[in-house]
């Protein structure tokens, strides 16, 4: 199974935002088309406060572009289009340029389920200028979601303590595809199921789900409606109690339950769907133990997610399976991550690399230069930071990064520590290099990640950062880049804007965001 | 094109909670597959604390619907998922019924375009209980997330004050189709085009875009970069400005502008993407303005939503387009509309309509009985109100509502005013019966729909609750059903957990939602 591929009937090809086609075309009408580029994909904040994100989305890139070509129907499309004059916005040599094109290009990416870090290179797209661009959109909203859903899943499955997450959260997804893509990336954050049939059928998730509300209210009763499903689905079990009263509807449960015992059957358990999880939760078990249903389940559901959930358990609710949908699968608290794609670096034919660097008045928003990948240090006692440098570059015997967290932080790697390159060869020249591992493999990568990651850099709330940042040599790179950039810029002294007390205070941009402030330390 | 049919490849019809088709073989195995029901599909409260919800997704249900089969893969996946004895969770002469359905269902929803309230049904799925519950997932789906981003755009568009807004979000949305969605949705909401070019193909809407950073990082110089893209596109000038510093950035388009002009062309603008947008644009109109170019738009993009817009607005920004991405399309503040599908009415063969009510220790969370239609009431000065009534009960001469949001209030209603009943039929018996707009017209509702409500509902922050609430004989059927349940159930006093003053207080479940509490008020 493709996702990407699979789902959709049109050619992707016109997924892209038009910037990406107009900025193509114009590379192409410059002679710029071929020049070789190298782009990277990152992202400039862990979300939900937290301190890791769990990469996802790569397959979606190899759907993407194993099947990537421009339709006849999008070359239609886009004859369509008119500049501002009404005159086409491409000419037609150039839509025959597209409907040749071969998307040869280079691309490394770091392993589905890998734990990341903001600045990092999570895809670097080596080739002509042209196809580069066009990966931009594609590339961004597949990684975005996916790894925020992902890393989502596995904040609410370690706020579980190991105990089973069922992933419900089809109706309130944003779209088919998110409702998919979320059941994807939340297996591989850790969650053991999905509701959603058509993701079980697509991607192999397992897939669970009893009843409704609307199962019990067409019946006369309740206990009539509990003894209909079980004699319809004696092996599938689970009865929700709250449509009434969720006391009376455990209660309910277990006669149903000792019922069935009868005939051989085990309920799987029951499900709590609103009210004081808790305290419904604890009584629940109770009421159950002493009817010998010790083994049954209480499944809670309603809105819940790692905060909600962190919070039950210190009331002691007695919560044994967490069905969890809206806000893991919106990833409710912060539905996007902020990822980008930005050129590192430019080699026009019979020259040698030009490396790039984009400034801002938001300093978290200036890029870095080069042709990155990163190396993680690990001891024996799992990871110990990561090191983002160069390969044109190099490493030095003794390298030291500085850490973007800590800017005036120099930080210098042990030679005696292992360590792995986090990007991995994936297509080379158009040509898929890369195995993709099954889904179950990416969400064991997933777990054995966290695993390594130690336990402060993993809490909810308030972590201690991770140790990562640029190597040294690309650090001061990169800031001989920016200065280089700022001599360049002729500004006139521009005058300020009349300030009253009246008008609304402007945050300061520079303080936005103190993870980026490196190059004023040095 | 249809939008639901033709993007996905393989048939919707398991996407659906697994609880879905659990409850139809239930229903099944129990003889109750032909006992007809009615459903309908509502929300709880407005998102974004605003006063109005532009209802959107029908033109999805009518795809979904019209194209609807379980194909032999989807039977075969069926046939090999398992009950907790291992067994097979569904008898192979449910799956031949499965493969010879016909979805005979009569479908009444709300139009496209059309703003709405909580509690209202926007949609009413009246049929055979088997197929009605296999709607649950796939309407709720499509009409939670499009009716959220079309509210969310208008909200947006409303802060512009009539300047186009595009939408830019496609990076950044929850997946392929979260974006294509997303950009339909917001064009209805309002939004002038799109920068998703595969939306545009596929949907007809209008599409924008120029270059990115990256295109000037591509040269050696900002100059360069403007004038390579002017000569290679000059129908489609609009320079962003903020790669290395936005009014240097300014000027050197004003440079590129002057020189186009000689050759007969005119710069659409520029665009900023950082920094204090409200200064940084003033300085940029006087300079454009000076040098002649007072046409040339200014276009502002950088996470921008209704808030930020209204105070930059405030803050006197000369910004004249609107690029917002990230936060409309993933309805960044809230994410998620709570839309609920709950049974209304049942009637076996030979009997009457039993109506329906669930209870819940969350008032929110009772629902309404009965087969219901929309009234809303208007007066030459817009819409007064809406009664949501009961199509059996009938209207008495004199109507009156209680209001949801203000319980203890009666309303009268005029028998001089206008009306409508917004619940129209789209399917009777599986027929498609309707004809739907176009996405322009659909977007002109939506216009004419907002021109119509009082500024008072239609303010950003704190609005005033729009009247909309139960018929009076409805609002008083559904108490006594509540009253009937209660009685029904015989609960024994639970004892109460023991609370410290350490553990962390438990809000007052009455209290979450003032909006719901009517029942106590009689």
């Amino acid at each position: 199974m493709n996702p990407a591929k699979d789902i959709y009937r049109p050619s992707l090809a016109l997924l892209t935002d038009l910037y990406g086609l107009t900025m193509a075309y114009a590379y192409w009408k410059s002679g710029r088309a071929e020049d070789r580029a190298v782009f990277h994909l990152s992202f400039r904040s862990q979300p939900f406060g937290g301190g890791y994100t769990v990469c996802c989305g790569l397959s979606y890139i190899i759907d993407f572009l194993t099947s990537l070509k421009f339709e006849p129907s999008d070359l239609d499309y886009l004859r369509t289009l008119p500049g501002n004059d009404g005159s086409p916005l491409f000419e037609e040599e150039f839509i025959r340029h597209l409907s040749n094109l071969k998307f040869d290009l280079d691309i490394d990416a770091v392993r589905e389920g890998t734990v990341v870090f903001p600045h990092e290179p999570l895809v670097r797209v080596t080739g002509p200028l042209l196809l580069c661009q066009l990966m931009e959109t594609p590339f961004l909203n597949f990684i975005n979601f996916q790894s925020l859903v992902a890393t989502k899943a596995a904040r609410i499955c370690q706020a579980c303590k190991g105990e089973p997450v069922l992933e419900f959260g089809a109706r309130r997804a944003q779209g088919i595809d998110g409702a998919i893509t979320a059941a994807r990336a939340a297996f591989i954050g850790g969650c053991a199921a999905t509701s959603n049939v058509l993701a079980g059928r697509l991607l192999g998730i397992p897939v669970k789900g009893t009843f409704a509300h609307s199962w019990v209210m067409a019946f006369d009763s309740e206990p009539e409606a509990f003894e209909a499903y079980a004699r319809a689905m004696p092996n599938n079990c689970v009865f929700l109690v709250d449509t009434y009263d969720s006391i009376a509807g455990v209660k309910n449960a277990i006669s149903t339950g000792l019922e069935l015992r009868k005939h051989g059957h085990e309920i799987i358990g029951i499900r709590l769907d609103s009210g004081d999880l808790a305290q419904l939760s604890t009584e629940a078990r109770e009421l159950l133990d002493d009817a010998g249903f010790g083994d049954a389940a209480i499944i809670a559901t309603n809105d819940l997610d790692e905060n909600t959930i962190s919070g039950l358990k210190e009331q002691g609710a007695a919560v044994s399976t967490w069905g969890v949908g809206t806000r893991l699968v919106t990833a409710y608290d912060q539905p996007a991550l902020d990822g980008i794609y930005k050129l590192g670096a430019i080699r026009r034919s019979g020259e040698g690399w030009k490396y790039k660097v984009k400034l801002s008045e938001q300093p978290v928003k200036t890029s870095t230069p080069g042709i990155l990948q990163i190396r993680r240090y690990c001891s024996s006692s799992g990871y110990v930071g990561d090191m983002v440098y160069d390969i044109e570059l190099g490493l030095p015997h003794d390298p030291a990064f500085i850490d973007s967290a800590y800017p005036c932080q120099r930080r210098e790697i042990s030679s005696d520590l292992d360590h792995e390159d986090l990007l991995t060869p994936v297509f080379r020249a158009g040509k898929l290099v890369y195995t993709p591992p099954s889904l179950e493999e990416t969400r064991n990568r997933c777990t054995t990640q966290l695993a390594h990651l130690h336990p402060r850099f993993r809490r909810q709330m308030d972590p201690h950062a991770y140790p990562c940042g640029l190597e040294e040599n690309l650090f001061m790179l990169k800031e001989s880049l920016i200065l280089e950039a700022r001599r360049q810029i002729k500004t006139e002294k521009t005058k300020e804007q009349p300030w009253s007390p009246l008008a609304p205070p402007v945050e300061p941009v520079g303080l936005r965001n103190g993870r980026d402030c490196g190059r004023f330390c040095l």
